[in-house]
Order: C-alpha cells, then sequence, then structure tokens
C-alpha cells in the first residue's frame, strides 16, 4: 500500500465548491488503495481578511497574537474538508498543527519546525482513516501556536511526509508544474518532468514564484521527492528530487526572471580593507537583503560598490547608508529602479563549458545590454534593463534549446 | 487585589469596534487594580456562517469536526481582544479552552466540561497580563476540540471563575440584567438587584432567555456569585447568588412566558399500570422533551394524558406515539399549538401561602383561562391562551407588587 501527502493551496480551497473538488480527488487515491494524509491551506483570501481586520485594531500587532488570528484560516478548511470527505462515504479526521505534533520555534510569523511527533497522525493512518492536517502552523515548547509565513503550507506537507515516511508528496497549486520559463512571458515554455533540490532553489531565489526555498531546501535535506501539479486537471506535474546523473545532460534547465529589483551603485568611497564590511553591515542591520555585488578594482584610492536589492527597500538602504559614506569619505549613492535580473539554471553547468559565452553572445545578438553579472556552479545571473528583460527571456529560452517543438 | 472573570458575547464582539470597546471596559478593571480573566464569543453571526457553509457540504455533519470548525469563531475574537488591549497600553495574552486547560467529556457540540487545569491562567495573572480565553470550547481525553452547545461561553466563564477562585464574575450581555418580566412584553418591569439560583433557573427552564440553566446549575453547585449587566453603559446588573433568608421576603421574584410550547392530549387510552409509562418512554427515545404533564382521573377503566411539548416537536412527537396507541387500545392525539405557559418564580413561595390563589384570582379577573397547572416548591407555571398570554404577564406582574412605581 502506497502512503501519499498531498497538498492543497488555497486557490484549490477557495470555497466549498472546490473543498469538495479536493475531496474527489483525495477519494480517487483511497480507491486506488493509498493512505492518504492531506496538508490544506486557509481559503483563499481569508488570512488577508483577518489581516484586514487587525489592521483595523492595531498597526504594530503582537506576533504570538497574530499566530492565533491567522491559524484560524486553516482550521476552518481542515473541518470543511473532512466533513466533504464524509459526504462521499470516506472516512476521515482533521487535525490542527498543533494536534498533528508539528513542532517549531519560538519565533512567531515565521517559526521553523524542529521536530513532528507523528504518532497521532499514523495511529489515524492505521485506522484507514484520510488525516487532514492544518498547513501552515504549528506549536511551540509552551503550547502557543506558532506559524510559518509565506508558502507554509508547503514546508507542513514536505515535513509530514518526511515524519510518516511517505511514498509520495504531491503538492497541488494553480498551474500544472514548473516550467523553463514563466509562460505568460515566453510562450514557448514548456513544463519540465523532473528537477533536481539545487536547480529548484536556485529557480526560487531567482524569481520563479512556484514555491517558496525553504520548503525545498527541508525536502532537500530530509530528502523528500515531491511532486508540484495542479489539482484542476489530472496531468502529470514535475518531479523534485536529488540530481541524478542524467540531468546532467541538460545544461539550461530553466529559466527565471526577477524583476523586483533595483540597483544601487555607492561610488567614490575609500578603497581600504573594511569598506565594504561596512556598507553591508549597516544593509544588514537594517534588515536588508542584498542579492547581486559586485566591486569594481579601485583606481587612486577610490572604489565603487554596485549591489541590488529589493525595490521596496531602496528608500531603507539609502537612508541606512547615508551615516556609513560620511565614515567612508563621503562618497554617492545612485539608485536605479529600471532593472531585472535575468537567470538561467542548471545542473549540467557544472560539467558543460561555454555557457557563459554562449548566454552573453545570445544577449548581445538582441541587442540586450549587461549590467551585472553573477555566477555560481549552476546558475549564471544578468542584470538586464527591465524594459528589455522579457524579450531576453525569450532569446535565451530559444538559444538553449527549450521552445517546446 | 480582586480577580474579576468578564464574559462578554457574540453582540458584544460583534465588530472591531465593539471588541476596542470592550478592550476598554477591561482596561478600566485593570486601572483600578484588578486581574482580569475575559472570556469572549464569537463575533455575532460568525457561528451561523460557519454552519452554513458546513450544510453547503452535507446535512449530517459529523459532530467532532462541526466542534473543529466552530471552534475557529472564539479564536478569531481572543486574538483581536489582545491586539486591542496591547493597543491600549495592556498587557494580555489569549488562550484556546484547549491552551486554558478546559478539559470536557467526549460528546461533541454539547460538551460538559469535567476539570479546569489553570495553571497556565493562574501564571499569566502572575505576570500582571490580561488572560482572554475563547468561551464556548474546550479540549477533550484525547485532544480534540470540543464545544458546549448554546449559551457556552457563559458556562467557561462561570467554569474559570471556580478554577481561579475570582472574586467576581460578571456575565456581559445586551440587557442590563434579570427582569422581573420581559419589558417588551410588560412595560412596568423592573430589573431584579438580587436573585438566587434557583429562582434564575426556574426562570431559565420557564422561558427567560438571559441565561442557560446548565451554566446557573454550574455556578449554584460551584458557588460562584456572577453578575448579568449590559456591556453597553455601566449600570448594576443582577447578582445572582445562594439564597439569602431576606430574599424571601418578596414572594415573587419574576414571570417568565414561554410562547414556544404546544399541548398534546392523548384521549381514550386504556387506564391501566403502564400506560403512561409506555408514552413518555416512547416520546424519550424520540428525544423529545415533555414539560408539563397531567393526567386525569380514570373513568370506565379509560384515561387522558395531556402534556407540553416544544412547537417544533409536535409532529415527530404525534409519529413516536402512534405505534403506542394500538397497544394501548386505539387513542387517540390532538395537538394545540395556541398555547403558551405563564411562570411565576419566588423563593417566597416558600414560607408564603395562597400564591396559588392569588395568582388564579388575578388570571380570573381578566378573564383568562387556565389550561393545565403545575407546581414547584418556588414555581407555579400555568398554560393559557397564547393570544392572551401577554396581557396575563401584565396583570399578574401587577398583582403580585412588582410593577415599577
Amino acid at each position: 500500500m502506497s502512503r501519499i501527502v498531498q497538498k492543497y493551496g488555497g486557490t484549490s480551497m477557495g470555497d466549498v465548491g472546490r473543498i469538495k473538488k479536493v475531496a474527489e480527488r483525495i477519494k480517487l487515491a483511497i480507491d486506488q488503495g493509498s493512505e492518504v494524509v492531506a496538508v490544506v491551506s486557509a481559503r483563499a483570501g481569508v488570512t488577508n481578511e483577518l489581516i484586514a481586520r487587525s489592521r483595523e485594531i492595531t498597526r504594530n500587532p503582537s506576533e504570538r497574537e497574530m499566530d492565533m488570528l491567522l491559524s484560524v484560516g486553516e482550521q476552518e478548511t481542515i473541518a470543511l474538508t473532512a466533513l466533504a470527505l464524509h459526504e462521499l462515504g470516506v472516512e476521515a479526521v482533521s487535525f490542527t498543527g498543533a494536534q498533528a505534533g508539528i513542532q517549531t520555534d519560538a519565533i512567531h510569523t515565521k517559526a521553523k519546525i524542529q521536530t513532528i511527533n507523528a504518532e497521532v497522525v499514523e495511529a489515524q493512518l492505521q485506522t484507514g482513516k484520510v488525516v487532514i492536517v492544518a498547513g501552515f502552523q504549528g506549536v511551540n515548547e509552551h503550547g502557543h501556536i506558532t506559524t510559518f509565513g509565506r508558502g507554509g503550507s508547503d514546508l507542513s506537507a514536505v515535513a509530514i511526509a518526511s515524519a510518516v515516511k511517505a511514498d509520495r508528496c504531491e503538492i497541488y497549486t494553480d498551474v500544472d508544474g514548473v516550467y523553463t520559463a514563466d509562460p505568460r512571458v515566453v510562450a514557448k515554455a514548456q513544463k519540465i518532468d523532473e528537477i533536481s533540490y539545487d536547480e529548484m532553489l536556485e529557480l526560487a531565489s531567482s524569481g520563479s514564484k512556484v514555491m517558496q526555498s525553504r520548503s525545498v531546501e527541508f525536502a532537500h535535506k530530509h530528502n523528500v521527492v515531491f511532486e508540484v501539479r495542479s489539482s484542476f486537471n489530472f496531468n502529470r506535474g514535475t518531479i523534485v528530487k536529488e540530481e541524478v546523473p542524467q540531468m546532467e545532460k541538460v545544461v539550461v534547465r530553466g529559466i527565471a526572471v526577477d524583476k523586483d529589483q533595483a540597483k544601487v551603485i555607492v561610488s567614490n568611497i575609500l578603497d581600504k580593507p573594511g569598506s565594504a564590511a561596512r556598507v553591508f553591515q549597516a544593509l544588514a542591520d537594517a534588515s536588508i537583503v542584498v542579492d547581486m555585488i559586485v566591486q569594481n578594482e579601485g583606481r587612486n584610492g577610490i572604489a565603487n560598490l554596485t549591489f541590488t536589492v529589493p525595490q521596496g527597500d531602496t528608500m531603507r538602504a539609502q537612508k541606512a547608508l547615508e551615516p556609513v559614506l560620511d565614515e567612508l569619505g563621503g562618497g554617492h549613492v545612485a539608485v536605479h529602479e529600471n532593472v531585472a535580473k535575468l537567470s538561467v539554471v542548471g545542473v549540467g553547468m557544472k560539467t558543460h563549458s561555454g555557457v557563459a559565452a554562449d548566454l552573453f553572445t545570445a544577449l548581445a545578438r538582441a541587442e540586450v545590454n549587461i549590467d551585472l553579472i553573477t555566477t555560481s556552479e549552476i546558475k549564471i545571473s544578468v542584470v538586464v534593463d527591465q524594459d528589455k528583460v522579457d524579450e531576453a527571456a525569450r532569446v535565451v529560452h530559444t538559444a538553449f534549446g527549450l521552445d517546446a517543438s
């Protein structure tokens, strides 16, 4: 008998009609002789409604109380899903994150899962019941409810799949799987059948919105193979798993575009040891995530630093840097928001040379100017004009042979 | 330092604006140096919305899953109340019923409180925090969420007041307290300052809707003095407590009218031992609550039985009785729905004679015909025409000297 963990997101749980459809899909797996744990999200929009209500009260809410508040969204859907299964004649029982034994650290609103005590879930599976677990939430050592932040239900699913030693973990969403590029931008993008954890992580951190990095990281660390697929059809999705040798035959697995980037240039600062450290410490102290960093070689004792930050953080970055610049000889800060990052990702880069050259050649032919470049073992990212990034993505997609025939 | 348990019902928690008002009222008690545990209900209407959603899925829901579903209403309001207190600079922390240590039996949707482990609440009170507890809900020995049914938050409040040895328990509602009669019917009704548990119980079971019987019973059993008062003003309410000798000076404390009554007459059955038992066993098996019962003396071996049931149960009562009547000689069932019950309640009846006579005289003068009569130590109830019961209530209110001057 195979054991499956299925995760259904907020769109799949959108209303009572959709919840019934989810129940039917779970029943299919049961009818095929599987054991099923279903991890569900809140109905789409409910979490935002609850946040709006809290905002009518305070702009600076206690995170502990926000977790108490936000965790009701999934508690509603687990009960409704169980009822929908009962109506189909399928035995089912629902559990909150706390009841399902999902133990987390104490960091409210962005808690990390520490352990899962799967005894309760296991016992129910043994009696032949479908177990419905509230995603996105757990409980800390003091018995307080915690939540995991955006994408938290994926994390719940992967962690439970690991804890109950599931044979399969299916992440149901509103797209068919992971694509070689965003199909809204690159019409010839194809669904990827298999992808390694590392590639998935690089795509996630490069702007692909299918899954949050930490769920993929958790799956990688615990070696949970999962499939991203649509709850609205029965197409096969994308399997995410440990890299196997044949994956390296494909040089570029996919392309990601991130338009939420701004370029910051710090010019005219003293080129001495510790200058860069002072700059990035100031940004870290302001909780600003810096992505790409390029330092030009200094001349005449003067250096320039260029880096990218999320667009929403540019004001805060400038403010954080002001006091530092005075110390560093009175440099200057300039911000360019009309930029975007294009990344090509593939484990094949490890064994194929010339990927960077092919990328730059393709961009040059399309007359796209490259502003910044960074590379990792399986990724090359470039910053280009935001106006040109969609066209760049299409050109690069074709150049690396990713176009659907 | 005095310790107060305050309970706020669904109307008091109706929207964010009202929740803020509740927080202000709690702050007043804190500013006066009290420790406060606040027990809150779901926002008015939320429970019905959740029930409606479940009904779109099934007409026959699992009660365990309904408890999972319905308990989210209070979980939302405890968090919002805590946030509203924080915004006023008051330290506060919220707990679900389970977290607050409210242990119940396993009867879902109408669970009974078994014990309260008040350690968590006590510890928080010791640190100076307001503790907000979700009403209406607890947890059974298997860790499953249970709810208490209608009026359940009152029960939570009374039970917690007992567990934390509160000096006062305040039940906030949308009326000023317990009245000598329903002010919508009897314009001269007065608020009662003090009432005994027994009187309050008799009024509750006689149609007064201020509180459910079991909360009063629980308070009586654990000797919790509580005050019913309005959350919309600062008037003193009605204190409910153990009977004291001076209470007996008042013969009639209050009058209750129950229009949800139907009279059932079972006529022409064999007058033999066990006939009545067969009739009422059949009704009990159908879970029909029978209120007043009168059996006429039998003649010629034939007897008549008359009793009252809630109006919604008349069809089921007739159906339940059909097979029994065949056994009992082929009797006949007649139902009269145009009836209502008027009750006068007061511990003073124990020591004052002639109350029944005074009641019947008053009704006779108003030309109200009495259909059935039952009495207990502190209550006399009569069934009269429903069309005449409001007028009867006014006449009796005056006759027993209850009118406001």
